[in-house]
């Protein structure tokens, strides 16, 4: 019985989620959603992402926390198309939650939109959104350990970024280990190191971006 | 209905945390939930109690992860009384598990119980296994602002522990709003700042575990 509360809702999401892929595929925009444990970094990833597309790529943010509107105020100071969803107490979004947001986006305005996830490395990974394109945002600081702790999370994700490497001196993080795990779960996937603060590796990563949007377009045009 | 459903889960693990509670009351226990983001550094903070504590106060883990014994395997090497729950999914411990794993513990054996909960910061908050105190620990590399958005967790913990102190120098996280939005959330929890890296604060925690211990014995005997 349980089981099938369980199936009905994962499959009321997932409708929900292709009515939501439908619409991007429509509008033409790219959209990730970052996953991640809180702290990692995601807000300030988005940031620098923004800074960096500004004049190239017209980018939008939905915001999803537990309460508050702490990171959407700091996002807005870059764009202007960012909604803020607070999901009360529940420990991730659905594909619902994102398509009640996306309501309040002008879509005609942006050509790729980030969906900063609830901060938890467990529930999240369930439930499409609708996205193109999943990141799981892991930093040096919370430990080379997290393959082995939350499988499922890196195991349902197109690229793992490991963000804070200015942290790496002060840390006993070992990367071949992290590595090693990440590449056990998710073959394919990819792996790439950054770090915010000091600007490394995020244009390593728009390149891949770009590519990614490219690759979309094309397909796109087949169907 | 939801809301019937939802109820009737918290009554039950409540009927559960107090039989647990009963039963660490007549074994003369002590016991700690702890609760944190991945990666925070509970495993450690443990690591380092036990060291300090061995032959005085004779402790007890119980190990709550998605899946993996990476963090048992840990604390195996200081002590025997070490028990992993892996939870399958679930994205946070509750009393019937822990009523499980204390089976498995020697109770006459321990004077004090660790129960190192599920990396997360939301789903375990409203969940009491039965423990006598509850430490929520945040860490400098997440961020100044996790009590802003993780509120409930910072409300329902009797103790603050700030890890990674020796990260400090490296980061541009604000102790003064931290420590300001911590007192905003929870007048009475204590707020410490520690380092399992340089054990800086562990001393003067475990003071404070010391008159814990040593306040609940009192309070045991006037019953």
């Amino acid at each position: 019985m349980k089981i099938d509360i369980i199936e009905n809702v994962m499959q009321y999401n997932s409708q929900e989620a292709d009515l939501n892929r439908e619409l991007f595929f429509n509008k033409k925009i790219f959209v990730i959603n970052i996953l991640s444990a809180p702290g990692a970094g995601k807000t300030s990833f988005i940031i620098e992402n923004i800074k960096k597309l500004k004049g190239k790529i017209r980018t939008g943010v939905i915001e999803g926390d537990i309460s508050s509107t702490h990171d959407s105020e700091k996002i807005k100071k870059y764009i202007e198309n960012v909604v803020q969803i607070n999901t009360g107490g529940t420990c991730h979004l659905n594909a619902s939650m994102v398509a009640k947001a996306v309501e309040k986006i002008n879509l005609s305005e942006i050509d790729l939109l980030f969906i900063e996830n609830v901060g938890n490395l467990i529930c999240p990974v369930g439930f499409d959104l609708g996205e193109d394109y999943r990141i799981l945002l892991s930093s040096v600081s919370e430990g080379d350990d997290k393959p082995v702790k939350y499988p499922k999370a890196f195991v349902k994700t197109d690229m793992v970024i490991l963000n804070k490497k200015d942290m790496m001196p002060y840390s006993d993080f070992n990367y071949c280990f992290f590595e090693s795990k990440v590449k056990e779960l998710n073959k394919s996937a990819g792996l790439i190191t950054i770090s915010c603060k000091t600007g490394e590796g995020i244009d390593y990563w728009l390149e891949i971006l770009s590519s990614l949007i490219e690759a979309k377009k094309q397909n796109d045009l087949q169907l």
